[in-house]
């Protein structure tokens, strides 16, 4: 589909059943900026963060992922998605301007392969902080550790396919959006995930297979932080609430993320403390593959233990749900 | 020019007149690690450097920048530039398969708004480190900390107009090259300078003003480390080598760099120590303006302290030269 | 005076012209936790400080030392050296139960040789910290990181003793008090400063020349981080409030501590952000001495650069004033 | 015994089978310095250790705890030492100067209570570093991170007492070498640890219980690292060489460490490399009381996960012998 491609991760919209709780977890704890509210929805992002939210918090029936955005080149490049989708025989729902806060005219829909629920959109508000929340740095829009945990940025998403082979999904995402796969695994019968970025970060999405569960599933949104320290400084905030991590800390050897895994207490919806990893500016990036005995290494270098064999119950390996078509929210 | 542009920075020469002692603070001290070795001239990369080189030194009368290297997109894309550059008048030398270690067809010309010698190429080996010094993570080149400072890669150059307004160069780097202006400095008779990318990086390329010489300078190469911790390690490092940085550690406004800067006490040539700093993954962004009473806090956030009225003679401003055109090393 | 020993540093009165201001800087900024409120009066700790309050804001007509407090090794040695120091011929005050919050009988003076005010006490509370503000962990007090900078503990006072040969203060404080010297600058004609320590810290106390001024002085007082990310994240924080450090980030030689320095800017008080340092272990330490020419090494590592000749005042000059026998506060 | 006290851990002597494999682990990967070598023997220490060696490697048939050793306040407290232990009726075994390089005279015995292997001495050299390897910090013996994870310091050793209740053997320390005990951990029928110190480190030894062996057990020896980023960045040299830790990276809650545990591969003794926690300068400091239902806390306040139900066999409980009364090394 020729340049048609998207150009960043926008944000990630969660479904929570207790929304003053998770509240309390993603904006008192672990930082967030409060954004705007509406009814049944905050929007929230980051210090460094410069778009209107990269998180939404929707009251929700139960815990699920209501879709996972992607910002195009263009502001064109919105309505091509859609006829491309269209012509692909996607499904795509419009969403007017304003529907959601700060944000444009934008399309939705289920990617076709894993069922996971995509949005794409250009126009979207860049906000100052309010006047007294506002970092005296130009360059950026709050100030660091004013509160929590205090990450930068959104750096990613994961999802998981359940019994689903997730190859096909790569492959969509490659042809219809624009990713590249960075690393991969490749087991004897299966790929067990890729990770994929249309930006030099390793991944902006990762995919996986997940053999104990039925249908698509969200694994973690991952929020950015400057020093391996800051990742070391949240997990003892984390404890003062009362909340121990799931994972970590360690270190990836795929993508080399510096990691600790925290679920929000109220809703399982689990985040990923990321730091370090690395870049690739390179144009001709060719895709690693990461081996069956390469495995454990891969997801774990050091810091975490498993046995595959032994561990198959890993707490790597819990998710959340995520919206399916033709259910509305609220 | 539509499309061309260059896609990373690829490398940067220097022509030293001790190379033995230059090796010493690059490789044993800096702790780059050699590639490979010609007469008069050695190749070096950092620990996750995949390119055969980031950093070359070449033995040569006096302390210069010999050339700075842009790596293209695609491979056809260096025969464009050629043609182009010709088109616009530039002289444009090409550089055989080989020429420079590790590297294919390339061109060198001179940009010819300030007189730097610059090098573009897109054919270049991506050498793994040999047996014994190999990485155990498979997307990394060479163990990180096995010797002195030990940074992750190169990140960005940073060079000087001399007397000449700088503008004209911020200008011909966007048109001719494809970059974009991140941030710069606008005092009321002049541009004091900008950074500039074509990465998501804040800048690959800073292009500045220096009232005090006239011409082309170099100003510094930066490495980056990924812990504001390890440049803090790195300056312990160099201390007990009896080095002592000209600047840091402290914070840039601009580009939020946590650095330090460190000079070669064989060559004079200047090193930056970057960790930090934010990723511009916007296509929309909008060159950020510094004003003239931004300037010190856009320099120095904290950390260094400086009154432009009183210090025009800042550590900052020290510069190395330049190669110029018709002049051959060794 | 055989086993008369004082056994830590427990706190420093200030007093200081604003004390709204001084609240805001010291709790709000730096982020002590307020203890006990009275008329005139402020008791504060850091979230590692077991003992009721290791700094007291006092309103005064200026900004100065009000003591500096010792606590002794055993409840009978307050009246030991309340009679052993009048013994000496010191004039000893002494303060009720009570009269200081949270503590119990004390005795204060001057020290004879340099002027500095003086308490030691033994008896002093240690209470919890309010529930909802109490660490989970039960050998801290409060939760670190709840607001701004948060150190961990109060580490040690620095003391200039203005044109006077601070020398016979030093042995002073080793005879009567049962300080060792740790390490000292030994110019041609001038002992210019000692660092001492009753405990393994290499200093509980620094007492040096100040050639610019009369007197007693008061330099600074120092709290403790654990890391030195730490520091570096409170200088980001500092910022933010319009503050910068008057000196660092940087490494002292002496101490080997890495340090920042910031100043209440409402009282002109000099706070000290210390990490890193050694201990001093060994029963059979000899004092390090730093030769005229190992002076700026001493002083300044790394990070901070000074000419003795060329930069007479420099920051690290800049001290406040300490109370005199005779005048009362409030 | 009245002021008869030690005043610090000197140093750890371990047996082990495969020296020139241990030196590997202990000399080239951790980063010790080797300071004498004598015929099955090597004498190392860390860059910050004032004393001729804090850890001796004896080439011995099994890996095994040879001795810990304890410095005394003054000189003539080693004979003291003899003779009260002899009046104890405790079997002392003299060592004459020199039988351990760099040391003068000193006693050897077995802890009655538990029977581990302790040494007493005074005499001990402090050499400086060789010309061309001494720190240029006057304060310090080799420069920091000269070679691998590079620790500042010995910091503590924690011994287990097999079966045994391991109270009797607090109690001995405290009344026969001076210790106070910091923390502890009260089960319903058992002290199952207690954390003593002499110096204001929370412990200069752990005395533990462990109901899966029989008699003495050596658990680890710890060193010293500066930051809690020291820690991660020496899991990832470990890693290169191949190395897993067996615990963490993690905090403790008892003495609020910041630690990770790795094994000499080649002996089986485990080393923790420790940062961060806390002082204790209080001269009335009350023993800390961890109950039943906060011992995982205790252990273990975020990183590792234990559930002591289902995991008996833990990775912390593994331990390694001690040398037995009667038998020779070499």
């Amino acid at each position: 589909m020729g340049s048609l491609e998207v150009a960043k991760l926008g944000h990630v919209a969660l479904e929570v059943p207790d929304l003053e709780g998770s509240l309390r977890f993603w904006r008192d704890i672990v930082g967030l900026e409060e954004v705007e509210r509406r009814e049944g929805e905050v929007y929230l992002r980051a210090w460094g963060d410069f778009e209107h939210h990269t998180l939404v918090l929707m009251r929700g029936e139960e815990a699920q992922l209501h879709h996972v955005a992607w910002r195009t080149r263009r502001p064109e490049d919105v309505e091509a998605f859609r006829d491309h989708l269209r012509a692909q025989g996607v499904e795509v729902e419009e969403v007017e301007p304003g529907a959601e806060a700060g944000q444009g005219y934008a399309i939705r829909f289920f990617v076709p392969t894993s069922g996971h629920p995509f949005e794409i959109y250009y126009q979207v508000e860049k906000p100052k902080a309010p006047e007294g929340l506002r970092s005296r740095l130009k360059n950026q829009v709050y100030p660091a550790f004013r509160r929590g945990v205090s990450p930068r940025r959104i750096d990613h998403v994961n999802l998981w396919t359940g019994g689903q082979d997730p190859t096909p999904t790569h492959d969509w995402l490659v042809e219809h959006l624009g990713f590249k796969v960075r690393e991969y695994i490749q087991l004897p019968n299966l790929r067990l995930g890729a990770w994929m970025s249309v930006t030099p970060l390793v991944h902006d999405i990762a995919v996986m297979f997940d053999g104990a569960t039925q249908g698509p599933r969200f694994h973690h949104v991952a929020y950015y932080l400057d020093n391996w320290q800051d990742v070391l400084r949240g997990l003892t905030i984390f404890k003062e609430h009362g909340i121990l991590p799931d994972l970590g800390p360690g270190q990836h050897g795929i993508s080399q993320a510096f990691y600790s895994y925290v679920r929000d207490p109220f809703s399982g919806h689990l985040l990923e403390l990321f730091s370090g990893g690395y870049l690739i500016l390179d144009p001709d990036w060719e895709p690693l593959e990461w081996r069956p005995e390469e495995l454990v290494d891969g997801l774990f270098w050091w810091g975490d233990r498993w046995d595959p064999q032994t561990q198959p119950d890993h707490p790597f390996s819990r998710t959340t749900g995520v919206r399916r078509p033709g259910v509305r929210v609220g």
